[in-house]
């Protein structure tokens, strides 16, 4: 299908779709607060039927999962991951407009949300509109799951895919969102890490003594030191047997696109007030351990005495809570079956693994041939190449979709579009310009 | 001096002993809350005039010292040590009558701070009347020191010592309190440990970060769990260089003094829900470690999330709340000296030790002559041998008087006191013969 038309199409389109961002940002949609859930499903319903999808509301638990679709007798289907849900505004005095009031400064758009991923969707919305306000189809069927749980861990969208796994065959799927990178290159995002967390839990006496006890009594926060210390090394190694048995190596094609990353390690490292990173590291090792490696971090302690000044106490009871972040291939339950093994091994089958979730790690190949249709329909339309990152080294639900096909993340964010923080933005050009590069992988996807 | 006359004398004396106590009980002088400290003052200084001593009220920073004294032209000198305020009676619901309506239930004087210390300066007081009853003399000068913050670290207490040390000069210092041990027999204590609390602090990036980042920026959590792994190990032995060169070993009469202490092992580990002891200790060799050892003891964490769930947070900060007991002749100063020594050498000079505070321990050499006076005076009216204890394995400020004279502890409570805890008691009969010791003791110790 020749685009042109299709481009031409969105330009008419702004209007319509900044409106519609607009109104999407209004809703406060915070799933940790429990708040605008009706208002975004029943917006969204209204909107997919407007631009004349089928819309199908899914319940699996939590708040419902809006699938919408449209059949094209295509060969070939797109289906568009989202989510409805935004983090919580706070802290509101660092706002310098209302959160869940968008405003324009400086050519971006504020507000909670707006990147991460409100604006995202609405470049899919729009992108699909321009076919209908054209009168023609897109090459390819399409459908969209947009969830409204993301930001509180998707605790249901393992029981909606399962659930609804009938409506999920896709070719494609184009994951939430993505920046433009430091050097202000558009990104294209093949995966994500995988993500195992709980508590290392050590018990001692059945009630806090007074520590003058310690010199006899067992002490849980020790045993709870011991057994950390035993699992990572002071040069950052981890210890546990077979930790690192699964995870990906990247082959030579993989490390030229990692050359290929910015990152301004200088800037980064000033900005946290650090005078180094992990093991010294810079350069081409630094940015292919924050991509390539696993990690396990001790989140915090909880135990004993944790207030002002002192108090010589000895707890019963001591905690650590941890995550692990898997790369491809490692799986969650192997990991936890070798950390149980090594605790059992090292002496320290006293202390429980505690409250343990997770889920495994998604990484589409980078040699994906719909990698490539990405990224010439988007140089196409950001009139520069795109920079191809295998992962984000950030954790998300992927995996429930990679396994039915390859997930790629796009979006329409910036370096500093402070998703997660206070004065959210995007670029409107952005938005724009996002918007056009969907509609040209709509045209062309099918052939 | 023939102590007979003064025995009986005290008999004489038991209803205006038990209205004192009464009196002295009521007063909720509670240091952690500020409460009843003008009222204790008072209720002091009328109590010690009445008994005709001379009394000065000491300022040196905090809650005033009442000193109290009478030269009787002796060669001698005994100088008694106790502190008017009493732990919080919290938690209230726990107690079977409120604390500060002193109770009599079987046998037993129930109330807020009786057994640490109320009842035992009641004893020496109600010893130093009986013999202003008889118009006679004791055979020793008297001084009493009763500070008011023991319960909140003494902290004025060596202020006091140096602007007041030209009052304190004595032959001999009774310290605040002993028990019954859990078999019965009078307690004579000869020393306690020291202590150093402090907190371990390390330091990450200028912010609490998304935990994807742990890959490449440091984690004061896992700073601080590998400095403290450095410092013990998991047979329970500190590592830091010299830590114990100082320590005093017992001699052979000392061990003998040690078999002779009685150590309810088997009840302690099973009302505690342990299955065995550190190092699977029992025995002498448990006993040995419970008094004779040092500790290093972690008291609590911070740094990171600690509240329910999990949080997969990079925190900027993490500290480890630490308390070392010392025993002789290990001195505070020293021991944090190694400390930091141990943290430079083993990679750690990042960790600062925080908030330190700390005093020595003190013990009074158990073939020092006035430990046999008082076992002898102790035995004739208690119709039983004293058992000598080198040390309590708890801490306090006896150093300060240790410097002066050699401190011994005695008093009336009993294995099950609950001193710092709800239902605290002495049995009534206990007070008695204890006023009865310090009489016998007023009686002979001058020769």
């Amino acid at each position: 299908m020749n685009s042109d038309i299709i481009l031409k199409a969105v330009d008419k389109n702004r209007e319509w779709a900044i409106s519609k961002l607009n109104e999407y940002l209004k809703i406060p949609s915070v799933s940790a607060q429990n708040s605008g859930i009706k208002e975004s499903v029943a917006f969204l319903q209204r909107t997919f039927t407007e631009i004349g999808l089928d819309v199908k509301i899914c319940e699996a638990g939590g708040s419902p999962v809006v699938f919408a679709s449209k059949n094209v007798g295509g060969n070939k289907t797109i289906l568009f991951y989202n989510h409805y849900d935004v983090q919580p505004p706070e802290p509101l005095d660092e706002w310098l407009s209302p959160p869940f009031e968008p405003t324009i400064r400086d050519g971006k758009i504020f507000a909670r949300g707006v990147s991460d991923n409100k604006a995202n969707l609405i470049t899919r919305i729009a992108a699909v509109k321009t076919f209908k306000d054209v009168n023609t189809n897109p090459s390819v069927n399409i459908k969209f799951v947009v969830e409204g749980e993301e930001e509180v861990g998707s605790e249901h969208l393992p029981n909606f895919t399962m659930q609804y796994r009938n409506l999920l065959d896709t070719d494609l799927c184009i994951w939430e969102s993505a920046s433009k990178d430091e050097v202000g290159r558009p990104q294209i995002i093949l995966g994500c890490k995988g993500m195992v967390h709980g508590e290392l839990v050590a018990k001692g006496a059945n009630t806090d003594l007074h520590s003058s006890r310690a010199v006899i009594i067992p002490n849980p926060a020790w045993r709870v030191v011991w057994a950390l210390a035993t699992i990572k090394d002071k040069n950052e190694n981890i210890l546990i047997k077979g930790f690192y048995d699964d995870a990906v190596i990247p082959d030579e094609n993989e490390k030229k696109l990692l050359e290929e990353i910015p990152f301004e390690e200088d800037k980064l490292r000033k900005n946290l007030g650090l005078s180094s990173f992990v093991n010294n590291l810079s350069g081409f090792d630094l940015k292919h351990r924050f991509f390539y490696s696993p990690t396990f971090t001790i989140n915090g302690f909880t135990g004993g005495y944790q207030g002002k000044g002192s108090k010589t106490v000895l707890p019963k009871i001591a905690t650590a809570k941890f995550d692990i972040r898997l790369v491809p291939n490692m799986q969650p339950d192997d990991i936890v079956k070798k950390l149980r093994k090594h605790l059992d091994e090292n002496g320290f089958a006293d202390i429980e693994i505690a409250d343990v979730k997770g889920y495994p790690p998604a990484r589409t190949p980078y040699n994906n041939p719909y990698v490539r249709i990405i990224a010439e329909t988007g140089k196409e339309v950001w009139q520069k190449e795109m920079v191809v990152y295998p992962s984000t080294p950030a954790s998300g639900p992927m995996y429930l979709f990679s396994k039915i096909a390859p997930c790629i993340g796009l979006g329409v964010g910036h370096a500093q579009s402070n998703s997660h923080a206070p004065n959210e933005s995007v670029y409107i050009e952005d938005f724009y310009i996002g918007t056009k590069h969907i509609a040209n992988i709509l045209a062309k996807m099918g052939g």
